[in-house]
C-alpha cells in the first residue's frame, strides 16, 4: 500500500547549509501520509469529523542526502501493516533523479476524541486503506 | 510604553542565502508582543482565558539589514495608543551591535470568543497595560 | 501578468486557533512568486545562476477570512509593472469557495551578488515576464 | 555531560490540535545542542569556522505527553560519549511540572568543509566538550 505525492522545496525550506533544513521533514512526512489516505477516500478531516485523532507517537529519520531549493522531491509513503490501536507509516523521498534522499518511520496514535483514550481503527477507515492494496 | 525581549537565531531560521527567512519575522514579532503583555502581569493566555482572542488583522515589514545565525536579537515592541477596538503594535528588531535590522506594525483585532464579534478591550487588560507608561 | 498556483493547508499550517498561522503567509506569497516566475522559463533559480538575488525589502499583509486545515487554496500573484530596481509583487489567496481571504504586497531589491550592489532587472528576466502579459 | 536551556512556546508552535506540533521539536533539539556546546565556550559558529560542519544522519523523537502553549520548557541536552566521527546527542524536553514531555537521540556527522568528507572531531572542541563533565 503505497502512495505518492510532489513537494517543491521553497527557500523557507533551506538553511544556510544550503539544504533542506533537517527539522522540516517531519511536515513533509505528514503531508505524504495525508495523501496516501486522501486518495484512498478517507482525508484526515474526515478521521476526525468520526471522532478519531491520531497523534504521533514518534518517527524516526535517516538524512542520507540533501534536497536543494527547487528541487521536485517525490514523496512515497508506505504502509505495510492495517493499524490496530497504533499506526505505523514509512517514508521514502526521492529527488528527480531518482535518488533516496531520506527516509524514515512514524507511528501514529489511534485516539477517541470524547474519551482522550486509545481506541481501535474505525472499520471504514480500514477498509478505505485496504483498498490501496496492490 | 515599550518592552524588549532577547531572542537567538537558530539554524532553523536561516536559509540559503545565509540570512534569516523573511517569513520568520512575524514569528518574532509574536514573541515580542506576548513578552510584552506578559511583563505587565496580562499573559495572552489569561486574555484568552477571559473569553478574549486578537487574530491579526495585518501586518506590515521592512526589512532594512539581515540577521545571521546565531545573531543574539533585541526584540522591541512598542505600543503608542491603548488599544480600542483595535490594537496598533510596533516592533524593531536590533542586533547586538545595535543596528536596526528590521521594523513593522501589526494590528490585531479584538474578538470575543463567544459571540466571534469585535469587542472593546477589556478593562483590565487595559490597566495592566497603561501600568508599562513611564 | 498574473499566475495561479495551488497550496494544500497541512497540519503544521495551523495552530491552535484553528487556523493558518499568519506567520506563515510570507512562505505562501513566496511558492506564488516562485512559481509565476517559473511560469515564464525563468525559475528564480536560473535569476540566482545569473548572478542577481532578490532579497525582500517590505512586505504587506491583510488578513481578512482564516484559512482552515485542508483548505485547497489558490495563490494568485500579479505584477502590475516591469521591475526597475525594486521589484513589487501582489499577492491574493482564495479558498475553493472563492473567498478572498488574504491579500499583499511584496517589495523584491534586485542585487547583483558580486557586488551586493542594487542593479537592474536582467533584459531577459525582462522579457521572460513580459511574455505573461494577457 | 549535561546542559539545559529554556524555551517558551508561542502561538506559531502550535497546532490546531492545541499542542506544540511534532515538527518542531527537531528544531528545539537543535536549540538545546547548541546552547550546550556554547555553554562550553564553543559556540556552533566557532566550529564552522574551524572548517567543520555537522549534518545531522538520523533523529529518532518519542512523543510521550503533550506541551502547550505559552510552556516554558526545559530542554535538557545529554552527551554521554565523546564524539569519534559520529556525534551521538541525547534530548529531553520537560514541562513547568517537570514531566517528561518528549526524548530523543540526534546523530551529527563530523565533516570536513573543504573536502566534504568524514573527519574526526577536532582535539579543542573535544576538550571543550569534556570540560562539561561532572
Amino acid at each position: 500500500m503505497t502512495g505518492e505525492t510532489k513537494y517543491r522545496v521553497c527557500y523557507g525550506d533551506t538553511d544556510q547549509m544550503g539544504v533542506v533544513y533537517y527539522g522540516h521533514y517531519p511536515r513533509l512526512y505528514e503531508i505524504g501520509r495525508t495523501e496516501l489516505i486522501r486518495s484512498v477516500g478517507f482525508p484526515y478531516k474526515k478521521v476526525e469529523d468520526e471522532g478519531i485523532f491520531m497523534p504521533v507517537r514518534s518517527v524516526k529519520i535517516d538524512y542520507l542526502k540533501s534536497a536543494y531549493y527547487d528541487d521536485l522531491l517525490t514523496i512515497r509513503t508506505i504502509i505495510k501493516d492495517l493499524p490496530v490501536v497504533k499506526f505505523k507509516i514509512f517514508t521514502e523521498i526521492y529527488n528527480e533523479k531518482g535518488e533516496l534522499l531520506n527516509k524514515g518511520e512514524t507511528v501514529l496514535g489511534i485516539m477517541d476524541s470524547k474519551t482522550g483514550r486509545p481506541t481501535p481503527a474505525p472499520r471504514n477507515f480500514l477498509d478505505a486503506i485496504s483498498s490501496l492494496d496492490s
